[in-house]
């Protein structure tokens, strides 16, 4: 192993046990209140597995963690005035596809043909229904396009011209496909062909990958993920990855956890890493923390991504082997967390 | 429960515990050398879990024998010369998409819109590595373009427009999207659109679903699983079932076993239940015919659907819940065995 990779490793367990144990951090600009009596709750949320560029100007790191703030606020309204765990990570999702900083909806990367290529999934962990869209084109949220998919219509997935079809009937927000472009993917995009022509492999993986993501449990016990992206940048159009398959990229089981992944699609395909994690919490009774490390670094390559979970117990672990994933998330008692780089504090 | 369900529990248990032992049926009209010096390879194919008519005319029942017969053929011919598994597959599939008898390729159901819309996954259990198509419209076999997006593209599902680019850059053989149709399927489409006028409940499952799918192992013990289907008659253009998603309607992992799907695809995706079995078998010590229990009877509702499987040892299990799955499997030690209906004999 490489001093990288060690590193990278130590990482990892550095982070799963900074989550798992009490100490948590104190979100910077709100004072949760702490009421030990009421129902418990939790959500989490991510920003993409990948390498952001550390120089990165001070305002722009700034509008990162404000961006995963709103989109954490978003969610943890939700469930604390008692609203479901489904309506919380819809809602985290959406702020987080309305953020052009993030990889889905508006702000996602580019197809090698310049446009935009949306993937997103939903599950409801009590009921294990789920919804999904790939390739869409039009709908601005795709988080929402995928919910009404898992409540309105009798099947999970739809994709490319057939979902567009779908998105008119559910009666989902549209938008012009240009929408979604922004100037930096465009540049990003140029660079990456121009790379492509040129080398195998691209100088800047925040440039390449990137996904969003929320799982949350509210105070009836009933868990929700949800995951939404744009792909890969430069990616071959009619290519899916792991973000709108279901026991890949995102899955939900009131009997284990919910999870949402990030990284290289390919990877998290093969290996069903979401189902994975939850089947090495249910058969092999792993601790989320255990079964974390077992997907991301066993099965897994080093690099290729990381998750964010919550297992029916309320436990929380947000981890990445890239060293880099925006991430934070909040419960109930009052404890909340936010990070970008895995050596952040 | 019904007496039908207790009928069909008692008939997936007596089905597994058929495959299971020792006894055997010799397939007609071919007398296998039995040789038990040679390394074991084993192979399972199916047609599609289902409703078929049993009072379908004899030369109908035979033709449907036959390609059974013709396709396992395809693949153990591969494997007693020392093939790979992953070849074995796709020569089966093959075989059973080029059959207009089964719901792939040539004769595969109808969408809503008339048109058919083709999916295919392929994986091989040695390296994980895997490949799909969903909504194919002129790839003559969907189970070839699955294997060359597994070994000649970086990616491993593409859907829609961008899969039939994909599928001009890979040089697989092409039809004109009319070969696909045949009378029988436009008989059943209209049947069933007239249906869904005038009823929620399509009269007979046979219309509505079915797949085929393959599963071998080889003398080198690698695994290796195929599934290709049409989908569900009058099925929404776009939509995606569970057989080209990785751990849903199909799987192979050398560690565990290889596993093909069929019935109704959201719940076979939304169980993840390709990867169930496997992780059943991985983490819980579940034996396979227990694995393949616990998905179809616990996970699954009676009546979803069937699959075939062979674990790392060569086991085979080929089992519905459906009362009938056109089926067949043969090993290198000469046993083999054809069957439609639960209670064929």
């Amino acid at each position: 192993m490489t001093f990288r990779t060690v590193g990278l490793l130590i990482a990892v367990f550095v982070a799963a046990w900074m989550i798992g144990c009490t100490q948590t951090n104190q979100q910077r600009g709100s004072a949760p209140v702490v009421d030990q009596s009421q129902p418990k709750w939790a959500i989490v949320i991510h920003g993409g597995a990948g390498m952001l560029d550390r120089s990165m100007p001070a305002d722009l790191k700034l509008r990162y963690e404000q961006g995963l703030t709103s989109a954490l606020q978003a969610g943890r309204t939700i469930l604390a005035a008692g609203g479901s765990s489904l309506d919380a990570v819809e809602a985290a999702v959406r702020s987080l596809e309305d953020n052009e900083l993030f990889n889905a909806g508006r702000g996602a990367v580019l197809t090698r043909a310049g446009t935009c290529e949306l993937d997103a999934s939903i599950m409801d962990g009590r009921t294990l229904k789920c919804g999904a869209g790939a390739g869409l084109r039009t709908v601005r949220n795709p988080i929402t396009f995928a919910r009404r998919v898992m409540e309105q219509t009798p099947h999970i997935l739809f994709t490319g011209d057939g979902a567009e079809t779908v998105a008119t009937q559910l009666g989902v927000e549209r938008v012009d496909p240009g929408y979604f472009i922004t100037p930096r993917r465009r540049e990003q995009l140029d660079k990456r062909l121009k790379e492509l022509g040129l080398t195998a492999a691209p100088s800047d993986d925040s440039l390449t990958r990137g996904t969003v993501g929320c799982v949350a449990i509210d105070i009836r016990g009933d868990i929700a993920a949800a995951t939404s992206t744009g792909g890969m940048t430069a990616k071959m159009p009619g290519r899916v990855g792991d973000s709108p398959l279901i026991g890949a990229g995102c899955y939900a089981n009131n009997a284990t956890l919910g999870v949402s992944c990030t990284g290289t699609g390919e990877q998290f395909i093969r290996h069903v890493a979401a189902h994975d994690l939850s089947a090495l919490v249910r058969y092999k009774g792993l601790t989320l923390e255990q079964a974390a490390s077992v997907v991301l670094t066993e099965r897994l390559e080093i690099d290729d991504g990381g998750l964010i979970a919550i297992d029916r117990a309320g436990n929380i672990v947000a981890t990445t082997t890239t060293g880099c994933m925006p991430r934070a998330w909040a419960r109930s008692d009052g404890a909340t967390h936010l990070q970008i780089w895995d050596d952040d504090r």
